[in-house]
């Protein structure tokens, strides 16, 4: 997408890569909303840090960093002794894959860009089979998004206020996003429409990331404290919801999302407005056979309890003196303790559908269309 | 209630009045949970001020607030003309009045003491009236919330997880609170239980003052982020839930609370666990018709973009650096904007019950039994 910083258009991507240095390119989404900077890993360690420290994040996203990652390795590799060469991958598959340990995604893409591999004779042949593997999986999830731009788009009609929840947007993605890509893709057809941004405590992905975005792309649209939603839906100032997903149940249609996805759809319901799940086809599992199975993250207190900020003061004048690096500030009870499960699981008979790359499908005919959608073809 | 700061446990109320001084005394409540504070106000203009900017705050605080203001302004009169007192009265009165315009406990509180003056035939007399007026306001918002423990204690079982929002504890009344005071009655009945706080974005109430307040009960308890009850609520974690008002319809019912009231009510329905509104006869407005004719405030943009704490930094050995002044951090993106409603309403059918100092009734039939509640009686 394109990005402005202080006046200058680019066209960016979360997650690329820079032959000419072998490095893998990455916004810092730890900066953001307040700075935007491109930071470069120049080895498959820093690549593994910075999905480790969060410079990235995003299923699909981090997907492609491991990818990349994994390229980025082999490419870096000197000599023609294949046996090292194998067990070198194998060193940066395991640092790769230990960056986040519960993520599926990367270790799906790294088993694609070594399956990809393994069709090379010489060393050398697999080094470039490895990266024309990254690179496809990179631009498939681009096609996969636009892909669920082009049919979520169908959904939105201009004058529309939709709500969003977290961050599923480009910035999660290698390009587009996937609950952002029916707006976007809508932007584009000339559709005007509202969107409200959950700001997402504890960790604020909304208020930050989606926001940003929003206001990059030039969409209107408006922060919400996550107990907001409720009122503006009672008022009728909601016409729609569009949110993404960590997992898919495939067999029940069960959606993992982040914390607060599971409230907006009971809200939904009760308000008859239309609920939305946009996601790649690597999200659906097809193996896990309930909900209540899926692992619920349970983060840091400290997310709860206090909220990551850049200082601000407000003079006299009504000027604001801006910058400042990004602090931790304590807002509860320093005496108090917090639960902070960072996930929720929505049940199939609140969602309206699941924009997939496909098609729109309903949450309960996963399972008996799983051909269409890639699964035991 | 008791307060232990620094080792040292001392009883205390919100609100309180020093004869001797002539003062107001109140709890600087924009302190807490950072630090704990008495303020004195020397005259019914800082008592004014401090309602104002919300040192005090919650419709019976600032009631008996208001209540001590008119006494304090009555008291410093020198002289024995009755007219001229009358007309300083009047001032005090428009003074106090106009420090929360909106807030309608104040006026009652004051009329009240104002009718309770006219019997008096000498200044000195009246003076003394107006103090035994505000005395009694006081005691009886005290005695009322105590009932309201009464009550509500039966609802609380040991080894129940109890859900509250924002707060409507005893720092928003003179003492004890509103859904807190069936929590403190059954603590001390020796009941074991587990209060959930919603943080209560955007101003934090639940995660600063009401976690504060069960911390010096020593009341277990947890703060969650908004967006997680619903999660707790599926996975059974969640037995009843109590909440304040900030108006309760008796004409239907409605009760109007802080933002994200009606979410709650909206999960506790669907999981069918039961939902209490505690509150104060005071609190309900028997004139309304319809809960979409009460005005909801649409507040500053900055709370939902930001937050106010406290600067702490983990120190390499986990130990932490605390202390300092409270600083608003801007967490969201700084070109967007923010919608920010500070109440909703929650209609009947989603209230089990509204607990009140003469017993617990159904939402639906307050119009029906209102001379029971002290209205038309």
């Amino acid at each position: 997408m394109n990005v402005t910083v202080r006046g200058r258009t680019q066209s960016c991507r979360t997650v690329a890569f820079d032959r000419a240095r072998n490095a893998v390119r990455l916004i810092e989404q730890r900066l953001l909303p307040h700075e935007f900077k491109i930071v470069a890993t120049r080895n498959f360690r820093e690549t593994a840090a910075a999905i480790h420290d969060m410079i990235v994040r995003g299923a699909p996203a981090i997907a492609a960093t491991a990818a990349y990652g994994l390229a980025q390795g082999a490419l870096a590799f000197r000599g023609r002794d294949r046996r090292k060469f194998s067990r070198h991958i194998e060193t940066v598959y395991q640092t790769l894959k230990a960056a986040r340990p519960t993520a599926v995604d990367p270790v799906n893409a790294m088993n694609g860009v070594r399956a990809a591999m393994r069709t090379g004779r010489t060393v050398a042949e697999q080094q470039s089979l490895a990266l024309a593997a990254a690179e496809e999986f990179a631009s498939e999830d681009v096609r996969h998004c636009e892909e669920i731009g082009r049919h979520g788009a169908k959904l939105i009609r201009s004058g529309m206020k939709i709500l969003t929840h977290c961050n599923a947007g480009w910035l999660a993605c290698v390009d587009v996003g996937s609950a952002t890509a029916p707006m976007y893709a809508a932007q584009a057809q000339g559709k005007k429409f509202h969107v409200f941004c959950d700001e997402t405590r504890p960790r604020s992905q909304g208020a930050t990331l989606t926001a940003w975005e929003l206001a990059q792309q030039r969409i209107s649209h408006q922060v919400i404290a996550d107990n907001a939603a409720g009122h503006l839906m009672q008022r009728g100032e909601i016409d729609l919801v569009i949110v993404g997903s960590d997992r898919t149940l495939g067999r029940t249609g069960e959606v993992a999302n982040k914390i607060g996805t599971y409230t907006k759809a009971v809200l939904a319901k009760r308000h008859g407005i239309p609920f939305y799940v946009a996601i790649p086809l690597s999200t659906i599992d097809w193996h896990l056979k309930r909900g209540f199975d899926i692992p619920i993250e349970e983060r840091h207190e400290s997310e709860v309890l206090g909220a990551w900020g850049v200082q601000e003061r407000l003079k006299a004048e009504g000027k604001r003196l801006k910058g400042g690096k990004r602090i931790y500030v304590r807002v509860g009870n320093p005496a108090s303790g917090a639960r902070n499960p960072g996930f929720d699981v929505t049940p199939p008979e609140l969602i309206t559908g699941i924009i997939t790359p496909v098609g729109i499908f309903k949450p309960q005919e996963l399972w008996r269309r799983r051909r269409e959608l890639g699964f035991g073809g």
